[in-house]
């Protein structure tokens, strides 16, 4: 056996936002002489040097100050593919073991960049790309790994979370959820990437690398967006009592990992499921494995302190038991490209131009597509000439599904075009 | 930096009842080379051996076996202190990893075990004495290593959450429920270690040294038994919009760790909180951080498979990682011997002969203690004989309201001792 043990880290910082704030603070709050803080890299220096890091703390705006420095560890936190990608290469390629929270890196280039990591002898850990400060990355390379995952079911982003109990508790649109997000800094101006699945995917594709050994590229991925959810949806989902997630989920459908199924989106969830009582923007990963069944992991998933943990807690790791230059899978991650989908029961809504034949025009197509039709549901108290009401069908393949949903936007009953959710 | 790498384990597995066969299921389905089983010591070989090992597999009867076989790690699952601690520590002595799920023993011999691994440079790793396949040692040691942890909060022991829950939901007694979780092997034919809270005491002492640092004694740790509950405490605690758990809490007071709170047993935890959504015999563990603020770790707390899933774990960690000489608390356990009790609000519940002045009675004894009656509550439909009646009491320390109750257990209108609870 080999042995490890405990030595002093020095860091460098790159970034310094909200989150490399949080983890300098971090660092210079603790006692224990495990970590030390030696350079910030940050643009614009002048204008972020703060008065309450040591003096020794060596401030530069040039990357490449970082690489020929006495730094044990580097720290990215600037986001984005580029320039993050080459200094989180030369970087590893210099030795340095590299601590990031960057999702979209790690999710589309982690392959290369752990396969650089072992050949250099150090290590990319990335706990704070994924659930915040939740420690699911550790808990499923390390703290399950004697176990075999099937599957892996989340809710991983926060701003989703947040405009969709919002919606829920508040009974507001989407519209008004969007704009307190923005206003309280949890959803950018553009919000796309959050609600349309991209930030989900990204981290989704890591969990299955790290949980199932599977290269997925995040755009592989099905993602459906939470834009056209309406608070009406949640008074139906009520009634079938459940509520609405956006959630994430990989599942392997044989022993080999050819067969996976994978999606990211809105989903009704039973409110007697754990994944029902994360509100706000707090994130759940909850796994399943053939020997330990499910355990669940929970906590804040975004935010500054949070994140930094995660960070910290890598460092911490680092200067405790040396880099690993394993990769993250021993073996290599599986490449895969059959992503099936999974067939579930589905959530229905319609809102039409009232008039005969309309449940007859559904269940023709339905039944065309071998659908079977489960209950319809329909709430009081609307216009007849925008009336929604919701058909609940039997489980059948998404694609399936989206093939009867893609007929039935083309009746001309229809004023908006139906939404179809999957419901676990 | 020191580099560690991987490579293969031979691990020799000392038990072999539930945990061990599945411990030695879940080596042998591995296909990754990480680990070999070479040897299973256990009593009455000729019976227990099994035709699903492989033939190179060496079975004893003698631990003396494996102390001098090329090993690298010794897996204890035989439980209690003696001969466990023993055999664990010659195990260290000849520089043996030793992976264990005695929980007894790591809370009363942690401190001296942990510095005989450090001294002989080799690691006693123990995920599986805790929370079952819920890697929460993990979590707390290397997860959220970047946090300052200020409590801990879990259900600890599956068979007294299977009974609270049993009563709960099936509306049994006490002794029914005791009965039924006998009957499916939950619990004990003397249950006293689990209902009592010794089990907790014990994995709440290895959570508090883990997770804040602290030598506790086990013994030092107030218990409370689950015995008292009747289910009519269930009616109560539903109108109070909660339900009732065995709790175990340690949290730090100030920041040198001097002053603790630390208790196990039956609570009033309100049913939006995540320790009401679990049940059966399932764990949870709540964190709560300076920087990362509430992280939760949830799953099968008990039974073969998860409990081996977690030694499996430690394993697999050993092999990829190497042995960790470093004390789980770097600098040591701080000792310490003040354990406050925390202030909090309190549920009472009486059965009474009824007659006029009772409420007046307890009221002079609780205001002569200087606390405070919030509420008082009486379900119809009990004969006045035996009056089961509840009060629930503004916030007082747990020392005051012990006095309060000794008082009032000794007034003459009681036909039961009375059942104080805090709320959570």
């Amino acid at each position: 056996m080999v042995w490890a043990f405990c030595m002093a880290l020095n860091v460098g910082l790159v970034g310094f936002g909200t989150v490399g704030k949080s983890v300098a603070r971090l660092i210079t709050e603790r006692h224990d002489g495990l970590l030390h803080l030696t350079h910030v890299c940050s643009r614009d220096v002048a204008r972020r040097r703060v008065d309450w890091l040591p003096s020794e703390v060596c401030w530069t705006d040039r990357f490449e100050d970082l690489l020929t420095a006495p730094i044990d560890a580097v720290v990215e936190l600037i986001g984005g593919l580029e320039p993050a990608a080459d200094w989180v290469s030369r970087a590893l390629e210099a030795g340095k073991a590299v601590v990031t929270a960057n999702k979209q890196l790690v999710a589309t280039r982690g392959g290369a960049l752990l396969a650089l990591a072992c050949q250099h002898r150090t290590e990319l850990a990335f706990e704070a790309a994924v659930g915040g400060g939740i420690p699911i990355i550790r808990g499923l390379r390390d703290g399950i790994a004697g176990d075999r995952i099937r599957s892996i079911v989340g809710i991983l982003n926060g701003t989703c979370n947040f405009i969709l109990t919002r919606m829920e508790h508040g009974g507001v649109s989407y519209a008004a959820a969007l704009r307190e997000a923005q206003e309280r800094g949890y959803a950018e101006a553009d919000p796309s990437e959050d609600v349309d699945g991209d930030d989900a995917r990204a981290k989704l594709s890591i969990l299955a690398r790290v949980g199932l050994g599977l290269e997925l590229e995040p755009s592989q991925l099905r993602a459906q967006s939470i834009r056209p959810l309406d608070h009406v949806d949640f008074t139906y989902a009520r009634r079938l009592e459940s509520t609405i997630r956006q959630v994430s989920r990989v599942a392997l459908r044989d022993n080999a990992g050819e067969q996976i199924e994978a999606r990211v989106g809105p989903a009704l969830v039973p409110l007697s499921s754990p994944l029902a009582a994360i509100v706000g923007s707090r994130n759940i990963v909850v796994t399943t494995g053939d020997y330990g069944s499910e355990t669940l992991f929970a906590g804040h998933g975004a935010g500054g302190n949070p994140t930094a943990v995660a960070v910290v807690s890598d460092l911490v790791a680092l200067a405790r038991h040396g880099a690993r230059w394993v990769d993250v899978c021993p073996h290599g991650a599986k490449r895969t490209s059959i992503v099936s989908d999974a067939p579930s029961p589905h959530y229905l809504r319609l809102v039409v131009n009232d008039r005969p034949g309309i449940i007859a025009g559904l269940a023709g197509v339905l039944s065309a597509h071998d659908i079977n039709i489960d209950a319809v549901l329909q709430e009081p108290g609307n216009p007849k000439s925008a009336l929604p009401f919701v058909v609940t069908l039997e489980s059948c393949p998404e694609s399936t599904m989206r093939r009867a949903v893609e007929e039935i936007a083309a009746l001309d009953f229809n004023v908006q075009p139906p939404l179809c959710l999957p419901m676990l």
